[in-house]
């Protein structure tokens, strides 16, 4: 285990020269982590601040999607990262998780593209594909030059996907697919989709792979949001959309594994908001000591001083959390309801304390240039998709009590 | 004391055929006003459905302002309504806090809008002005033809206004006028602007009437708000702005004139955020209405209805304690730290309960056709515009204790 | 409607110089009272204060019942009275509240005590029960002299009474009753208990007043409580106990019946938890002025003068509301839910706030002879009992919603 | 690392048959001890569970200390245990984390005695003491047979030691102490006191060793507690008590020396009161399956459900931070302010759990027999003592912002 000097850690470390501030680390979790996951981090790091920052209030502001976003992470090896092989870097879990931070520490609508991209279309191809599907899609998609859309949430069905309406009938030569889906992370570009459907021949759910241009097939975006605007959402519209039997995932088997994907991208979303969440208590630090009321700066203040406090402590403790089930997942010790317990505990902790410190701010929490108002919109949004904070409660609640209470 | 049926209560009225649902009272706070109270509430609550309901989406999008609401507020008598003469209405402050829930019913842009055209500038005019000041602007205001602003605010003191960097000197014939104000509402469009001066000849703040066109006059529109985005908010900067003898509005004494102004703006805010958060009960109890998962309305799951329960329990206790404090004022028994007992509760409730609600709405949270989204990040700024939740926190602290702890 | 000088405001009236500081009243709310309503607060401040306040302490260490407090509430008209003949006072539902507030602010037990005899026995004799009845029981338990206990909670059903397993039988010239019921208030020391229990020839709950000593019947004490350790509070046990036709309520139809007291009861609750908070405060307060640290009052720092101000805050809201509902019960136009509303918001804020204030105190919270500690353990169960916090938020809920979920 | 089957997680592990049920490990902690750690855990567990549990209701009811406890432990190897040599244990600071948190699982109060005897006055005289005081003192308090107490509170300096008022004067052959102590646990029945005082010759804070007996030394118990009701506390008066040159601690330099055995004991506090929360949630969640209501168990509800999964959620991210405090103690990378952040939040979040899950108790939260209520008046003074909960915030502010607002 590396051990770090002191400096690393959070009084001495704000105080260094050379120190963006922004890798805080009250708890020294870097001593946790291996030369090579730092490596990855750092680099991620500078490309997300030098690249993505820069352009972030644009996107924000006209909801445009910035096409030359996965490409870039694709070069610096970010997608799909965990995969060996096809041209992807083959990283541990924990590392994937240090990607989504940085990401995240700009943007969560970024972050969603890439998780998207990585978690839930390069995973299941890799898991649940054949030999060739994996050959066709994934060394394009780990070079950002496919883009890929996962299909589950209907309109109706959120919270409860078992109940889809999308179904695949067996025809001659392949599969029609009908039905819809919505708030669907990259579908306006995505070049190819996972679309889970039950199959009317035997009730199951199973994954398809579809490819842009399929007759039938529609993708268009939903804007006007209020959170993760640089990210592009869309729905996907089935029409009697016909594929060859090459289009199933042959080793997707019921919802579970549709659940395999949003695992995994859960588990980088509790990654992920950590990094929203440090950045706003960096900016709101910054602030604070530049700010001054009544002669003094308001980070002299303790009502302010308790929320960085608080928000801080909240950072320290979800990330070493993060980094457990990270390392579980490596050695094969994963239970799902960690994952339950890292999403829902990172994402309602990262959304009520970017809302305290947003407070910071005073006025000019009106304002897209402070970005903290940014950050606590989009993390509105990561507290509730991929399962809503409730909605973990209760999958939590079942594995405590041993009773489903979700209908209840 | 007027009484009314139990039909008016919570339960019986949300299933009245002909109700709106709007009106949601469950501690019959109409058994406690008087007719002429609930007529106006009733005018100003058609208006506001009928003619802002379909404009507001389109105002949030695009951040423009549109000119013509002050004028149909005018028409209506909702504008200055508590000033007697000049073409106001001369109604109780109960009155003027029922106009400005259902203004913030539809979106607290619009309210601070109004707010400002009759606490912050006829209010001061009225109050503080000539006879010959109050016949020149009072009768246009109410009118909704002049628009007003308030400059107080400056870039580097929000909530220590006595700090304020803003200069008038006294020279031949007149007044010179120096500095700059920030975060001021309709500054861009406004025609007179009522300004917070040091007068250097004797250390006193008083404030002064400029109008649009003076030179050395200008007020840019900040843009890019994430909050309050149907409502325009810009800076005032004066540079050498020279007026005669009459801007002065002779009887403003000190900041205590200025703050003034602002416990009028505050005591409407307080009754303006309950109706936003009543907006945000009602849209979220219709979707957790019409919304099944699992087979079931998501208004039958017990995590759903506490959220709803809390919520509007909160907006009967607030307007409760707005009501009182209207009453008060009516009777000349009113006291300062009032205004900021429910203008911080107020808010600070609307706030939490707005975002709480919020979750109800699941992804479609992100959508800013629901509505909610909307309300909660305006709620963020009235919360901390005209004295932070904090600020006024420590407004009742002082009155507790006798101690001042603003720079502790 | 008696209006009062500012010196009867918050600010003004802490430092009046005849003031206890007990009655401190942000929004004024003594202007809302009548003069009569004035006099019998402030008749039972002055009883409580003087004659409870040097008791408390003792009967807390000891969980020892007091039997001459119940006495002296009736010789001062503070039993039963809104009842009108019978030796009671007749007075207004408001004057009911305010007398609960002055006990609770000693203790929650004390008020317990005084619930149980007034709204839990005294008013379904009243309420339910023939002229012989109430000409036999009433005058005495007016006095404090018979002592009244209310049973309807069960071992097994608390939250859902109508689940009930006391049975009365019809037998030649009278009933037998079988059961159990527990966690009631006074029944070690009752003369007199009112219990609910289903009638086996047609399923209908019904109130039986049952009389100490009858065979069959004993009321074991429930002792080493945590909380309102000054009331007592026990068992019933029936065993084959057999009463006259005269033991039944003969008004008493159904469950309704039972609910009506608990109610009334609740009603008085809501005013009474304020009380408590508003010792808790008032003691924070005193403390935090004479304890110093760092050279300073810790009244004058700011995480201090929030959690005061917030308390204070929430007392003034909480009273408002209880006072609302109570002119409506004395106009007629109760709904249950209204009572709901109260007992649930002014219990739990009660709570929550007697916490906060609570860590003023610092290491002396943990002695009794600061008091709040006390307030606070009384607080959690008063937050539980009469309906649990959440049970009224389903109440609520189903207002709300119109959908029942207790059971989901 | 070791790894463990997936039997030792959360699901399975409530379900396996020989499971007590307490050692829920949502995140797999175990993974992360050695199998010295989990072995010196589990002896402990077993001493706790047979030994304490059957005695803490009585010592609770009584406030009578219990003078056999201390030697039991003792026996066990749990006093000072991380000091190597005179009869300790030798063992890392995570074991003595385990230690901690097995016997505060049972009460406070025990953990509070053990606390005082390990980190408050072992450490000290191991730290900072000559060879002679160790061996005159360690072997007999490490059997628990000498008892400890820890002065350093004075009733009017609680947050601010700086500010004491006892000293010590250089008088011929020895040194005169005077001054006076509270909140000293332990203080009745110690044999060793280590009493900071100020010394008069260089105004410098040095700890001394005052033996009972000694003349002018008195150390009264405070009695009537409401919480730590098994721990005994007492104050330490000391009036012209004359020891000789050999009481003085000579490695003992400045308050800083206090403060490292403060920040040993908010280390083991930090894991003990995780143990509380444990229990609690562990005893209300068997509550919820057993208590049926509406013919169900109650922990098939949503909102009971909730409250259970929050609370084991903040269990699991609370150990994960101290295991990393207490590995980087061990290996000489300890930053003061981690040890307040792990205490702060290990400390709030189980009080504010320990009430969330009490209300699961419904009105059996009164009696003491269902332990919660115990429980959560513990932790009240856990979050307080040694650093209340906002103390510790305003040094993490201090950390973060580098500026001191403990007396702002």
């Amino acid at each position: 285990m590396p051990t770090l000097p002191r400096t690393l850690q959070f009084v001495e470390h704000l105080h260094s020269p050379n120190s963006t501030g922004r890798h805080v680390d009250p708890l020294n979790m870097e001593s946790l982590l291996t030369e090579e996951e730092i490596a990855i981090r750092d680099s991620a790091h500078e490309y997300c601040q030098e690249q993505l920052v820069p352009r972030v209030l644009k996107g924000w502001r006209t909801e445009e999607y910035d096409p030359s976003v996965l490409p870039e992470m694709g070069k610096l090896g970010l997608l799909g990262p965990t995969i060996n092989g096809y041209g992807c870097a083959g990283v541990s879990n924990v590392a994937y998780g240090l990607i989504a931070r940085e990401i995240e520490r700009v943007d969560s609508g970024y972050r969603s593209t890439s998780s998207v991209q990585s978690s839930l279309t390069m995973h299941p191809i890799n898991e649940f594909g054949t030999e060739e599907q994996k050959a066709k899609f994934l060394p394009g998609m780990a070079k950002g030059e496919i883009v890929g859309a996962f299909g589950l949430t209907e309109p109706n069905h959120g919270s409860d996907p078992a109940s889809m309406q999308t179904f695949a009938e067996d025809v001659d030569g392949g599969f029609v697919i009908n039905g819809s889906k919505t708030w669907i992370t990259n579908s306006p570009v995505a070049d190819v989709f996972v679309v889970w459907a039950r199959c009317k021949w035997d009730n199951k759910v199973r994954g398809f792979l579809l490819e842009k241009g399929a007759k039938g097939l529609s993708a268009p975006a939903i804007k006007n949001k209020v959170s993760l605007r640089v990210s592009l959402t869309g729905s996907i519209f089935m029409d009697n959309v016909q594929v060859s039997k090459d289009a199933l995932l042959p080793k997707s088997k019921g919802l579970g594994s549709a659940f395999s994907c949003l695992n995994s991208a859960r588990y980088g979303i509790s990654w992920g908001v950590m990094g929203a969440l440090e950045d706003c208590v960096h900016r709101a630090r910054e602030y604070a000591l530049e700010r001054h009321q009544f002669n003094r700066p308001i980070a002299s203040f303790q009502l302010i001083q308790k929320k960085l406090a608080e928000a801080q402590s909240e950072v320290a403790l979800g990330l070493l959390a993060s980094l457990q089930v990270g390392r579980l997942k490596d050695q094969g010790l994963l239970a799902p309801e960690m994952i339950s317990l890292v999403k829902k505990n990172n994402c309602g902790k990262a959304l009520q304390h970017a809302r305290i410190v947003l407070d910071i701010l005073g006025g000019n929490a009106a304002s897209d240039e402070y970005h903290i108002a940014r950050h606590a919109s989009n993390l509105q949004i990561t507290n509730t998709y991929e399962g809503t904070n409730d909605v973990h409660a209760l999958i939590l609640g079942k594995a405590i009590t041993g009773i489903s209470a979700f209908a209840n």
